[in-house]
């Protein structure tokens, strides 16, 4: 019984395949110089990476860009090698034949300004744990607060590069979605379908708090040392208690509770003392640890900081700023998202629709909560596909 | 027409004093000897204040008890003098000819152990601030762990020493419900109705981690110390994240979002320095500063690990401890509860049924979140007041 369910899903995995062969993709570097933020401080270089899936047509309108959440990088679709245990995070969405049809797209990725993770090997980024080229030593908090809008115009200066002008679409989820709306809002012109997958066209008060208790163990650790810590020992636990929060907030207590230990009985080592770990707690901080040394404390202040400055347009309101967006719009909340609900995303649709615009809207089921934008983004497959494919 | 509104207030105010006269209440001290913890371990004296509202009965059967929440204290109802700017937080539902009748109850409220506030004058506790008379000074972490459990077996105690044997009912919000849940499970013979607001028969993994969040901030504290700091600087910083993430975490965006200062355009202050804290950053931390110098950083520790440990009945699973439950029971979730959602008041009430017992069922509406549970609560005024006289 067992060889025949190994030998069904053998098929399945070959079928599967042939009608979606592997993207291959590799990790590029793209270099700027003398870039002025928004808050207009210079940063005399800066490199971030990216990847491409599809092929760019002759007259470079094929173009659809991919920006990623706040733990996130460039690495949304495909695999590095064959051998890699998992492809990268829409690969679901994006690939030959898939809702982003890579046979007919050309589908750009790019690592955002101060990436969380720039101790993983995949990730290329800039930001206050790159070398300062006045001082030869690591910015720490020299380096200059950046915006969503700075993520997105180093983008735009990645796909001019290209000889790319025009944006058939852009796509993102989370901090993702912040870009995408943004790029709407800095830059009709150049985007001419945008998807908001989990995301909102600013911040609230409510989730301006949530993303500070997110800065709060990082600025609480002694290591930390007002960000000059590079020689000496990282601030590891207040990042592992900041990815630990991450992780718990971006979870429904549904999935969370199917994946962590249960805790049905009393528990004897718990009656100790107060210093002993549950299960429940040694599962969420084990994993956050096992991550926190190739985060950077400085960068996940940075980030936090760039989400809690987000207004789309940098304009004189929230309305204002999105009545520069010429885009069709859609919009992909996650109904048991407990990070940046539902409410959110209602918000920007409405003030959308006063302006005579008609945002496509409808809200992704699943038990993830806020991470449905991510694992549960297939049950939107063909709304998604048809959005990017209409006039 | 403003003058006649205020006509119209007064004449309301007047009536309403008239059908529900101002209760005057006063704060009790109840002292133990050589209580035994569920750990087995002896504190050697306990004592935690109380307050009593309306008339105990020759008979002694008119009792009930009503057990407080997390950052709350025994003060449910009543003021302790005319000039109180707010009387207790459960004012709305406990009075004279209100749900929980004073003219025909007597209403027994009790200060757990450890409770969060020992430094407020109108808490009486005993906890890790307290001296232990082995050593002359505060037991920092040589107190012992202490359970929900143990909070009801000294609100037993308190009980019996005013010669009460039987609760006509038990009534709690949040940790509250725990304890009431607690005590219809623990002490069945005791209890005759039982009613769980905003609760949960358990903890689930999610809410032990939600939980543990609020106390990493405190062990993070270098003015912590190990818990050793009475003779020292309070390890304040610690307190006032873990207090503002508690406030946080106990209200919807909806209500935070009316109360808190806006941000709709770029603020220039935030662009100078990740170090600027935005104002929704200042509001919530502001407010939480405050507080913290009456809160204790380690017994903020203890009602974390006691609030996580619980399952109630203590037994060797939650539907062995709630077997034991005879009393009628009646569950009053917050449908916009993020902090303990009504899934967990849903899965208890489905362990009952299965039991063939009859729980009663019913969530609040609101736009407070888990703080429905006291400021929504009058919209459940007529089920409770059904429920508590009920045969």
């Amino acid at each position: 019984m067992k060889m025949r369910i190994y030998w069904i899903a053998a098929v399945l995995l070959l079928s599967m395949n042939s009608a979606h062969a592997e993207l291959i993709v590799k990790k590029q570097a793209f270099t700027m110089a003398d870039y002025v933020t928004v808050g207009g401080e210079t940063i005399p270089e800066v490199t971030v990476g990216w990847e491409a899936y599809g092929e760019l047509n002759e007259t470079k309108d094929n173009v659809i860009l991919i920006t990623h959440f706040f733990s996130g990088n460039s690495h949304a679709a495909g695999k590095y090698a064959e051998t890699d245990p998992l492809p990268g995070y829409w690969d679901s969405i994006i690939g030959p034949g898939k809702a982003i049809d890579t046979n007919k797209y050309y589908v750009v990725s790019s690592d955002t300004l101060v990436n969380a993770f720039p101790g993983d090997p995949n990730v290329i980024t800039t930001g206050p744990k790159s070398i300062n080229p006045a001082t030869g030593k690591p910015y720490g908090l020299d380096f200059p607060v950046v915006t969503i809008r700075d993520f997105v115009n180093v983008q735009k200066a990645l796909l001019e590069s290209l000889g790319i002008e025009k944006l058939h679409a852009v796509v993102g989820a989370s901090m993702g979605s912040l870009q995408a709306i943004e790029w709407a809002a800095a830059y009709p012109d150049s985007v001419e379908r945008m998807v908001s997958v989990i995301g909102t066209g600013a911040m609230d008060a409510w989730t301006i708090m949530a993303l500070e208790h997110w800065a709060r163990p990082i600025k609480a650790d002694p290591n930390w040392n007002q960000g000059d810590y590079y020689s000496g020992e990282a601030p590891l636990t207040g990042v592992t208690s900041t990815l630990a929060m991450i992780t718990q907030q971006a979870m429904h207590p549904t999935i969370m509770n199917m994946q962590a230990p249960k805790q049905d009985v009393l528990p004897d080592a718990g009656l100790d003392s107060v210093m002993t770990d549950l299960p429940a707690v040694s599962y969420l901080f084990g994993a956050a640890a096992g991550r926190a040394p190739l985060a950077d404390a400085n960068h996940l202040l940075y980030l936090v900081r760039a989400n809690q400055l987000f207004v789309a347009g940098h304009d004189e309101s929230l309305a204002k700023g999105l009545s520069n967006i010429t885009a069709k719009t859609l919009f992909l909340p996650a109904t048991n998202d407990l990070l940046l609900q539902p409410y959110l995303a209602k918000q920007t649709v409405a003030i959308l629709e006063e302006q005579g615009k008609a945002p496509q809207y409808e809200e992704i089921q699943g038990i993830w909560g806020h991470l449905d934008g991510i694992f549960s983004i297939p049950t939107k497959a063909e709304t998604l596909k048809a959005f990017i494919e209409s006039d």
